[in-house]
């Protein structure tokens, strides 16, 4: 079958450069949710959808929809997609890839001909990344029926609020509690995105099939010691709140590095007065800790917090901790696994899984269907950076693959698998449903 | 004698709560080098000084200066002062505390109609702080001689230029190279000041002798490695220069902690791109290195240097050093610290000796005559700060003190002394004078 497949990498690569171009801010690519780069983003992917024949619609949550509708009446549906929105200052395939790879896939088989035994929805998202509103994943939360009506208040840097700035988009904030689909039609969701780390490459791996999207939390700490001068209190007399940190930050690397699939960062740093000659009087740092087990996550979050507020009572320091954010880990689904880990194999792929360590759309859509993730190798692991890269020989076998899976994948115990869940999450006890002919269980939110 | 003396300390106490008056910031102290506030506190202590019945002169940098002259015909000249500048911001001793003493002084010794050997100049230096041009000392280097005329270009944050602001001012700039006195005539320097630091309080004592003022490194460490999605990047695939910088800021303390008398500051910490979900690209930190012996600041300089790159090393990051400031250790006239302690034990006062952590005046006045410094106890260490404290009984001991020693001084062999340094720093290779009567040495600089 390989051998067949049209070069789907060279027009998908050139696709991403044509998106490219729809940035708010020229010569950087900065697409943020619902702003006019995003609108001529989404005219664009209706256009390329428009061109693999899929019906096209754009929703009230900014999600542009293609459809390849199945032949069979009644057919239960499977969602391929990923998202449209970037960073500041982003690169091309972050997102973009998922989306664009999805058409070739749908366009392929409307191409062949083949007659699937469920409709394909390919969906390009419009709220992923969460930098323009203290809000994220809108328009996959919209989709899997858990949007969040409270963040239609929340406001951008400018004080436009998401109902705002939806409603000048052209939305119909009535519609958005219609987009979500029917648990019981939807048979799965597929996203391929680019693994925003080095483990594949240094695998020499063009894919990966993601086991589950990390739990995290992120925390400020704020450390408090005694300002001085930074000539003349001696060493003994000291209560420096930034060699405290120093101690506290080698502290949580080493809980990392010693727990298997636990990483943890500090990414900010603040001194505060913040003076050459002044021993600081605070510092507040940022932890972010992940862990694909939801267990391991808060047993290391524990251990971090109990040696932090160690290292600060030996010193004559006083910590506090603020908890700024918890997600729970996403796993992917096992049957789902293994059936991208079969059509890997099939396309002559060494089968390799990893954790995503990064979020992604398929963490909402996990509430609504059982979800799967293939991991693209991208060039040193760089992402949500103007350096960020894919070879056009990756980009055509993870739609090989795609395309693969699609073609083999076969609904009807995923669709029952997804009553059980749509059960499970209707605020009643959720109960943990077991479908041994997939080893499938139900997703955890 | 103790008894006799009037209540300087309440006198002392009140002009400096006047002089707190004197602010360019209504409600907080912040009188910067040639600012309105910096005139005001001239005219204010120009007042005091004439109330002492001390001729007065305002000279061209914008020091003030009152002079005592004595009966003794041709008689050298002895000089008490400090600054009447401040940081933003400030408390109202820092400074203000060893003019306004030394203006008890003058008065006292007027009253009493005591005949000195020598004539007592009182000097209202005008910037000490350095905050308002990147230069310092420009008043005491007048004096001394060492102007440095390249920093009239140095301009402040508003784009005005040393030049320009003294000519603003009022001050003649031709007329700076005549402040300069002779080194011949200048017999020594005296300074009081508060600590600045925890060791008086600790020790519970009102006064201690400066032995040295501390030399004084400075660097900016800069560290890169490589940015990384928080999420992605396995622990040990990661170059993070924040997790590197940490174990160096440890190290920084671990080499100041184990050489007695070191003290090494990180007080400037910066990662960037500084994002709670990125492993940082780069880190800069500060270090600011003291010690009281020049050799032994270079060795804790060199030793923290490799330590660092060693770190570096270890974690595949890159690091590079950038010496911001450097100066050589001032150590205090061996002569003059003996007298001092002698007036310390006279006025009932357990002699103790500490180093200076922080710049002084005398830094500069070391290059004209010998120096010796007063430090007076301060609550909690605290300067720099509206919190600055200290008690009216420690500042009536204080200018006792001062007072008994400038009574008891003898000038002659400290002027053969100062004829030696003038010799010395004439250009020429410098000339290690021993004054056996007097333990003497020329100062460096």
């Amino acid at each position: 079958m390989r051998d067949n497949f049209p070069r789907f990498g060279e027009r998908v690569m050139r696709r991403l450069d044509e998106l490219a171009a729809d940035t708010d801010e020229p010569g950087k690519i900065t697409r943020l949710f619902l702003s006019p780069s995003h609108k001529r983003a989404m005219a664009r992917v209706r256009g390329f959808m428009e061109a693999a024949a899929l019906s096209v619609e754009e929703d009230d949550i900014g999600n542009v929809v293609g459809r390849l509708e199945s032949s069979v009446p009644d057919a239960p549906v499977f969602i391929l997609g990923s998202h449209i929105d970037s960073v500041r200052d982003a690169g091309r395939y972050d997102g973009g890839f998922g989306v664009l790879s999805a058409i070739e896939v749908a366009d392929e088989i409307r191409r062949r001909g083949d007659k699937l035994p469920f409709s394909l929805e390919i969906v390009a998202f419009g709220d992923e990344e969460g930098v323009r509103f203290p809000a994220t994943l809108s328009g996959s939360r919209a989709l899997a029926g858990n949007f969040d009506f409270e963040s239609l208040g929340a406001k951008d840097e400018n004080g436009v609020s998401l109902a705002e700035a939806l409603r000048g988009f052209g939305c119909n904030i009535e519609g958005i509690g219609k987009i979500a689909r029917d648990p019981r039609r939807a048979c799965g969701y597929l996203e391929s995105h680019i693994e925003q780390g080095p483990v594949l490459e240094a695998e020499n791996l063009a894919l990966g099939v993601v086991t589950a999207i990390a739990g995290m939390c992120r925390l400020n700490v704020t450390v408090e010691g005694e300002a001085g001068h930074a000539g003349t209190v001696p060493m003994g007399r000291r209560k420096d709140p930034l060699a405290g940190s120093a101690a506290m930050i080698s502290a949580v690397e080493d809980e990392a590095r010693r727990t298997p699939d636990v990483v943890a960062t500090v990414g900010v740093i603040e001194a505060s007065p913040g003076a050459i000659n002044v021993i600081p009087a605070k510092v507040r740092f940022s932890v972010d800790l992940r862990a694909p087990v939801d267990e391991v996550r808060e047993r290391a979050k524990a251990k971090v917090e109990a040696r932090l507020s160690s290292i600060a009572t030996k010193r004559g320091l006083s910590i506090g901790f603020t908890p700024l954010d918890e997600a729970k880990a996403t796993p992917c689904d096992p049957g789902m696994m293994r059936e991208l880990s079969d059509a890997l194999a099939r396309q002559g792929h060494r089968v390799f899984t990893l954790p995503s360590g990064a979020g992604h759309d398929a963490m909402a859509m996990a509430r609504l269907c059982p979800v799967a993730m293939l991991f693209l190798r991208c060039k040193a692991g760089i992402s949500h950076n103007p350096a960020e890269a894919i070879t056009v020989e990756d980009a055509q076998a993870a739609i090989e693959v795609m395309l693969d899976f699609i073609l083999h994948f076969r609904p009807t115990a995923h669709a029952e698998a997804t009553e059980e869940r749509s059960v499970s999450q209707g605020g009643r006890p959720a109960v943990v449903a077991q479908i041994s002919s997939l080893d499938t269980t139900p997703l955890s939110r």
